[in-house]
């Protein structure tokens, strides 16, 4: 597996990008993304559990169901067209239209996304405008502006490309996304759930159920791993597309290099998680929170996620304090089984906690480990097989301030 | 109904108390408290439901399972006594033997309750001497020292008492509690689950069983209906003493009285429970979260919860901002059953959402309702008859502050 420079959606070939400012957002900033593949792609998709799912969502699950091939991707930040009723689900139509018509697709071909504030219309002059924009600005090279035009509170682009040998040629996979808030995705394949938003294009000639099975099953260890703040949106989507373009021997489950070709999409699904961590609203740690020994691997989900999502502790990481105990109590609360006098707890290498009680670790060593701005906690609770792991931040002033100011 | 100026635990007859400074806290404030009824007094309890359920929680479950009444409550903050092990039972045993030592009691007529940081053993030197000045001062005078001494980031004690004529006498019921943050109490009864502690005293003469049910019919309307930060904590729990002084016909389940008794009861634990969102760690807002219609009233809890838990909602209800839009997402993941087009939402009387999309009332009465320091947040679900109401409040820079700093 190779990794390339500046990677993105238009690493893979046969794909173009664009990125423009649609007016939408009152900073000014790009604001509507197009991606367009120039031959039918296999597609694979999965969307947010949110009662409340945004209009787009519902109209994409709508396409992927019916179709396992798209060619476009158009997606607004600014405005999640979420709670907008009927309208908002005419808009979405609209947009697919749109779309359809300037690159001479079916409105079936075009799967749509929004995000951003949860409950105003969009504004379907800019976005009509804005989709022209993009359509006649489509290119290899803009693929950093399609992921430049979907960002929310995010600090920075997310954006990567690799490549590999598999099926008797070099293909790429490519992947941009964001999310910086409202981050917690709890998502469900639809043949086929964030506002995480995430885009993977690959070149590579894929059986459709062999791209379904890379999406669903990189989901536990990418996407529905990281939580900012524990708030599912209603608009979280994760899509794939494969064009065939590297003209490779297809490649479906029982292919020779399908465990390598997974491993790729894998590793672009997690990178693309962890950067959105890394970018977490006010974020100044990333913390993995392992669990392992649990009775199952439910359960070990809900003790590490009790334990990513409790402010006590993103506070504690924030102040760079060693406090085990509010661990525990997150372990403790969670609804896992445990154990209490069986449990043991690491701060990297620094035993914290053995069989419930205080470790051998003396406190300046478990600071030495929480002053780090990325670190790892092993949760042991030795009864069982099961293990989960999230990836969290901590709750500094800054994530305060960004969401008492801003509007989702 | 009466209110009683400055009531708390001492308010009803036959009950002493004591606040003292033991040391444990390194701020030199109160730290130890002792509530002495001087007959043995009816005695029901409700505990958390944690698994990491601290020492002297253990231990009051086993003193409660075996009797219906006792004599004394010594709490302890600055320090939980929990994830101690077996040295943390021998210290919660020893906290009541060297009561009872002082009071002339049986070991098993002391209940003990310890709040503060967890995972450290307690400095049982200065326990020891603390319990021995609680029990040379103890007094009637002494009730709002027994408060102060049982807060850790409480601003302030928190105390009431009332009195109603019941059962042919004038009875009287008091209570103290503390608890700021790791709020959000999951209790279940005993014979009998929060670390808020709370205490009610009575000098009513009431049936055990009757105790029990006024203790376990109050949950829901007080303790567990509050959250400051999600986390719900190894050492909360909740007593109700009642000591017969007042010399009332004793009221069970069907005397004439019984109704009136339950609701004075239920107020003063709604109004200990309120007091500790109003103090909740830098809360500037006290928010009602009603869930109406419900398919059931599980769900009802499950989204109310949910909102009132919501990093972004409490974020931006610091910030004054309406958006309906993080309320709704949260409604949304919550697990409870709602169809997104019947879902109305009100703030106060402003109608903000109706039928899943924006509702009549202006962006400006929306913000004057946010604005203000006490608000209600209505949501009708419209499919059913579950209801159910939470007490929250907003997540502020100082909540970050005081946790970032404070071991808890």
């Amino acid at each position: 597996m190779n990794f390339i420079n500046d990677g993105n959606v238009t690493s893979p070939q046969g794909f173009l990008a664009a990125g423009v400012c649609a007016g939408l957002k009152r900073s000014g900033r790009p604001d509507l993304a197009l991606i367009f593949s120039k031959s039918p792609a296999t597609c694979a998709g999965a969307f947010t559990t949110n009662a409340f799912a945004a209009a787009p969502v519902k109209y994409c699950r709508t396409v992927l169901k019916a179709s396992t091939t798209v060619q476009a991707v158009v997606i607004n930040s600014g405005n999640a067209n979420a709670c907008t009723g009927k309208s908002g689900d005419d808009d979405t139509q609209t947009m697919a239209d749109t779309v359809a018509g300037h690159l001479g697709l079916s409105p079936s071909d075009v799967l749509v996304f929004s995000t951003g504030l949860i409950g105003e219309s969009l504004p379907m002059d800019k976005i009509v405008s804005g989709i022209a924009a993009a359509a006649s600005t489509l290119a290899v090279s803009a693929g950093q502006d399609a992921a430049r035009a979907i960002m929310t509170t995010d600090t920075k682009p997310k954006a990567l490309a690799v490549s590999l040998e598999a099926g008797g040629a070099t293909v790429t996979i490519g992947g941009i996304a964001k999310g910086a808030g409202m981050i917690a995705p709890d998502m469900q394949p639809c043949r086929p759930h964030a506002t995480m938003l995430a885009f993977i294009t690959t070149d590579a000639h894929v059986a459709p159920a062999f791209l379904d099975q890379c999406l669903e099953s990189s989901l536990d260890q990418s996407f529905n791993r990281v939580t900012v703040d524990g708030d599912t949106s209603t608009n979280d989507s994760f899509v794939a597309l494969a064009n065939g373009t590297a003209g490779n021997d297809m490649i479906d489950e029982g292919h020779p290099d399908a465990s390598q070709f997974r491993d790729a999409f894998h590793h672009v699904a997690a990178e693309l998680a962890k950067m959105m961590v890394l970018d977490g609203e006010g974020a100044t740690k990333f913390v993995e929170i392992e669990v392992t020994g649990a009775v199952s691997g439910t359960d070990a989900k809900l003790a590490a996620r009790a334990v990513a999502n409790s402010l006590l502790c993103k506070t504690a990481w924030f102040g760079a304090d060693p406090n085990w105990g509010r661990i525990l109590d997150a372990v403790g609360y969670s609804g896992a089984t445990i154990d209490p006098d069986r449990v043991d707890l690491h701060y990297d290498e620094a035993h914290v906690v053995a069989g419930g009680e205080a470790g051998p670790a003396s406190v300046d060593d478990q600071v030495c480990v929480v002053q780090k701005p990325a670190f790892k906690i092993r949760i042991s609770l030795n009864i069982g097989e099961g293990s989960f792991t999230y990836w969290s931040c901590d709750l500094s002033y800054d994530y305060v301030k960004i969401n008492a100011d801003y509007h989702t």
